[in-house]
């Protein structure tokens, strides 16, 4: 983690992506990758992570028949998610050396939420520097797919979350913001999705062989 | 609520101070006193007052003993309730004319967390001007009691949760707190909720017809 805090010393590598982008396979394939070499892999995934997180990962992800869930409140609760794990598995994972491999970080509220939601980036980068400072992941890897395709491939999984349910535009909002910001932040290597699964895995680990880590 | 939203037309008021004040004997008291006057008052609390926020209510609440909740987590909690039950409850009543009586809101998170946990006013200053940006209650009564005298009180009524579980130090900055910013800010009322049940009605009946709402 890219951070002032010097006791931390291993490596934090976040998989990004639509529903449907492949990123539970990504994150298997990296493990692998990582524990071949001998390192300790601690794997994560927001919202969740904690028992208390993961209460309010099903919190933010059920519908909500009663009630309209507030923009707001969504990325409230994302954000309150993401402190939890950080403070309580993320941080003292990495101050003991070991590497975190996380399914969605801080980039998944940025795009969801401001792009897909299309909450101001003044309320989302307050609360993101309000809440996580200075704490970056290490790399990023944004799994990119088309929404159609993405979904497609989501909904032969099984019931879609109120989330999933979104209609396409929302989809492609989000898929928009988080090509906008990959384009202009470093870290963030954006791998095409809808390549075949070989494809797909080589390029991961080339974007792992080149970041240095 | 002072806002720029001219659109909202009822008041809101707040009834705020710790375990055992007499926050819910008040809010009857006020209640009783605004209907009287042929107003409609809807009676909120938090964190809670939707059925999502109830939820959220009984995680931060509820003695975690697999983890421990950080204070952040706690306060992004408090928000992520509060602006589900302002958008959903307090801005549609005070938009047709209803007045609102709420158990506790903003001024909670930032005696509780800021003064009790001791999280950075910054950090909160910008939270709360992320999410709830100029909006405000139009009177708060701060009923003030001395920590040790509350917490007997509050005792009496059952088991202490999470929160009310916290040592004694923990209320008395809270305490501070409340009392440094009611002395510094308009809008808010000091009561004494030491002297006894009439002296403190008359104290919020006072506080009411000079308040101009």
């Amino acid at each position: 983690m890219t951070t002032k805090d010097k006791t931390l010393k291993g490596k934090f590598i976040v998989i990004e992506g639509l529903e449907g982008a492949g990123k539970s396979t990504a994150i298997a394939t990296v493990k692998a990758w990582l524990e071949a070499k001998g390192l300790q892999v601690v794997c994560t995934r927001e919202p969740g992570g904690t028992p208390l997180a993961e209460q309010l990962r099903t919190l933010v992800k059920q519908a909500a028949p009663q009630e309209q869930i507030a923009p707001e409140t969504e990325l409230l609760l994302m954000y309150a998610s993401r402190v939890q794990l950080l403070r309580n598995v993320i941080e003292p994972a990495l101050s003991v050396g070991q590497w975190v491999l996380a399914d969605r970080h801080d980039l998944s509220s940025r795009a969801y939420q401001g792009g897909g939601r299309q909450l101001g980036d003044t309320l989302i980068n307050t609360l993101r520097q309000a809440v996580l400072g200075d704490t970056r992941p290490d790399l990023t890897l944004y799994l990119d797919i088309d929404p159609a395709l993405g979904l497609a491939r989501a909904a032969h999984r099984g019931e879609l979350d109120r989330i999933e349910q979104e209609q396409l535009a929302f989809f492609e909002r989000t898929r928009d913001k988080y090509l906008q910001i990959a384009a202009t932040e470093p870290g963030i290597v954006v791998i095409d999705a809808s390549q075949t699964l070989a494809q797909v895995q080589t390029a991961l680990q080339q974007a792992l062989d080149s970041s240095g880590l």
